[in-house]
């Protein structure tokens, strides 16, 4: 068994009970964005949160302990994703990325925005033309220092 | 003459006159955001935008035309950014890439969120420990539909 | 078990019950272009949809909840196809997708043909120097817009 | 100079005499389709339609020559292509097809649709939910024959 | 099962039974080069035909039938082939791909050889120096047309 | 100056004098295959060939010298060709690749057909149902040896 | 002129005129680390440390702006470097990669160690059985917190 | 069984015993670096040393063997590393590499810093603002020479 | 089974029972370097030959059939070899690629140096500063003829 | 200026003089494979040689700083060689490699045969079948040690 296997494992569990993972994300008392992403194998769990999680979606002692491992990140299984939602993200990098790069080096210096201590919340913007998907995204800026 | 010859002019009178993006934004009376993205390819400009910023940044007629041009966008020289601060966007996608899918389908059902009909804002969030880039994306949901 | 073994049992149980694609879109009441893009992973069923696919090619129940699960899509196995009927469609993309860009943006300006409000149809066309294959794709027109 | 020069040459013309694909493709008598392909570098011209095209761009004899040797073709820099409106059609591809090639074998059995015997259309297709790219392929089924 | 499974399975019984290819497609009737890329996966075999390869190769119902499916073709692990014998043929792609072009283009004018209407035969060619391998092959000119 | 220099400077010249391949090889006494893929970069010259061909496409005299050095081979600009004449090579060996193995391996045992102790001819195969390309290749055997 | 033009004139003045790097450093003060990977076009330099290297290679008024821009980050001509100096570090990293994971998420928890806010040190380690490259790296712990 | 099983099993133990690498380590009287990397697959352990870890992570008889044999090296699934924390490693080569190049260089002439002839040590440096990873690295240099 | 699965038994095997190649060889009466290649999956070995190993190695009757298959060759599972003892090789052809090239040329002319007809011989160097890895090459040398 | 740029000058200049490789050797009183990576833009020159090679090249003086700066190696400029001379060598390693890696740690131990304290000789063996090439490489056994 590998995290790999407990990430199947979960999702296959969420499919056959039919949950939502805004729900598992409220049994930890947490963001769906951060829970969602560990269940993908993509975070590391506390000991409470693997437990809650193992009862949850009734895996076996040994995932619960994976949970807790520190997993190999990277969700996608190719580099240009070829799925038609993820790939939206890949493209707005492609021709947003400069223009993140002019912006942010504009208002901060050299440096970057962390992706480590980083949070962010996908929440649902009403219009009537149609509903928007609304992100927000807060890293830290990190500066280069000279030494 | 073509559009990137165009791009490169831009960038090279905007280091030697010292201009600012926001300056150069609020000249047309736009986002910050979506005028860089223009200025550095990925956009097209009306007559009257590209007038102004043949003005600006003293572009020859032939130049002021490209712009008006729709470009071919991508604005990254290779698959995976090099540059640090665009990889980090890469790796939020890359990380995260699975729980957008699984977050927007949870709440949308199946199609993506437009990277088209899509604006976003990018701004400076105070943090006692320390600044934060505060990054706001919206970007209309399209649904699949079965036929 | 994934939305990919539920592929390869539709799969095998259509080759060995000698079922067409047409019949199985007669079934559903739908066009055979989005119901055979549907079987073979593409696309997301509603519960009834899944229900008669499941009847029609003897699903167990875990795999009719599966086709209800929205999918990782993508279809090929390599970016560029080995098979040479899809590939044809790749060089089409390749050859022609400068023509694409400048007759859509000539015709409707700056933005993209939806792949998502997207429909076709594929029909045989008779035609005494040999038949040929006749598509139609029809595709929402989406613009950039400037913010 | 070579044909990449000549493509150059004519879409710089083209920016700078303001002409549109459409009556390039009238002065020729064909359709804007071919024409435009042609003048992107990806077909043939004939010795009449070389000169045509020599006067409207005002090209230079040998670009005149040139524009009747039969190029390299494949109109993209890279395989897959960043561009929003040209990689659609590269997702289509993707997403499609394996059905593509299901419902073409289950009509014609095995072989392949011609993309050198082929022809297409693309028109606007007014909706009132907004306009839509409306494109008709026409391409020879060319049958594998056993030997 | 899947038609790989099936190519596995008629490989392993040729060995086990030291079966030839030129006695295989003898049994059929027709040329060994077209029998041997259908038995590895590249043809489509008719009913009659995949019956007889079912005896020779004592294949179970289930495979006889994926013998008249079409195949996803393509038979190599890597782009490039890292095998010495099948790279030879890789090189001279190669080194005489714009040869080939070249003869062609200057004999028949813009199209191409078709390599679905298309035959081959290859055979020993005795010689004092060391026998050649000797291949002919035949692909019926497709014209690119204007329209 | 280089050798593809050399390259473009004949096939510049070949245009603007309007020669064929054929004629070129008809001047230095030998095959149209070889002195094209020469001319095209792939084949050494002798210093009386080379001389002949500076006399025919009026080259300079270091280009003439250039002809006589043993190039770096290889015509194609990426290593899957985007151009479709070329292409079908490509996929030739790729859906033949497993059947020239086997049946070279068939009948001559371990060892490969030389692509260097090679020759090829090209010609038209008349045909009513449309003319055909006729292509015959001659390698040597070399095997494997123990030792 | 662009920040690579400025990195080629930088090190074009460098062996003109014999300089080493340590030296440059020195100039300003700064460790010959940080200033090697600025000159090389990797770092960003102040107004003040722009003009002392203007002066120290005769750079021209626009190359000494464009050292205050911060520059497309990333050294390499290919994603594995060719360079044996440099594939030795490629190496350590495909080696000890999972290493280095495995040890900073025992000691420290899942987060990283950041390469921003990051210094380093190379010296000569005198060694009599040959002296020895001695590299020190510290890089800040940046922990992924939930949320 | 080969050597990937072996790993498999060791981090498969270590994670149901809550082992440190430390520990497993100090039971070898080794350094954390090497014998974390052995246990990873990239080291080859003495008899001793592979029949000391049997016991510790409860391997069978032919897994102890398997440690003993030298391993295919290279620990991360793709030449980019996904993970965030090796990517840091991989971004530190992509911008530091020719500034290593150029430092080594200007120090000790032509040659490399070897892999092979390496140690390192990885601890933790406590720091008010946050503690630090703390790597020291040391290779032998080792020159080129003429011949 | 296939002649992968044939390999990973004889590595087992060698593995459990202590085989050295060198021992392997001598039962064969041939070289280490030929037979390592072939029990590697890299030759075709004669019936007796494979009845031999088939003793040595206790490999079932199948197994002993798949060694007197020609193989697929090609022994590494990516382009560049991420083990160092490989890489180093490729790292030659990298830095020595165009040296081998034109000192071949110039005493040979237009050519190349089979690596069919090819063999090889590794030994031990005794060396006070260190024993060296000894290779002997030896390809027939194949040129290139015009026709 | 830049060493490739000082690579092309010595071909040109070889070219026209009609030089060979083993005489521009001979000048320097080395060996002809060390002699000629360096002109070819491998290796590092002292003063005296870069002297001799610009005398013998009439090469102006910046060109001979250049041969004394230690180059960014790797003479090929894709991954996988399109020469057939060079291919060659790609081959063995390909189909050799794993044969390399199991003889040497079978001699020597866990390490490798080093690149850098490396030495070569390429010589004709004269052969009454064909003449071979022959080529003897010598490098230094490193053994990784245990810390």
């Amino acid at each position: 068994m590998n995290r790999n296997d407990v990430t199947e494992m979960i999702i296959e569990a969420k499919v056959k009970k039919g949950l939502r993972w805004e729900d598992v994300a409220a049994r930890l008392g947490l963001s769906k964005e951060w829970v969602t992403a560990g269940c993908l194998g993509q975070m590391t769990f506390s000991p409470e949160q693997a437990v809650l999680l193992g009862e949850l979606f009734e895996l076996p002692d040994e995932a619960v302990k994976w949970l807790q491992v520190v997993p190999y990140k990277g969700s996608l299984p190719t580099t240009v994703p070829t799925d038609p939602l993820i790939y939206r993200f890949h493209e707005l990098v492609s021709v947003y990325g400069t223009t993140f790069k002019a912006l942010i080096h504009e208002e901060f210096g050299d440096g970057i925005m962390s992706a480590i201590d980083f949070r962010m919340d996908l929440t649902r913007e009403a219009d009537p033309k149609g509903d928007r998907v609304h992100i927000t995204m807060s890293g830290k800026f990190l500066p280069y220092r000279t030494y």
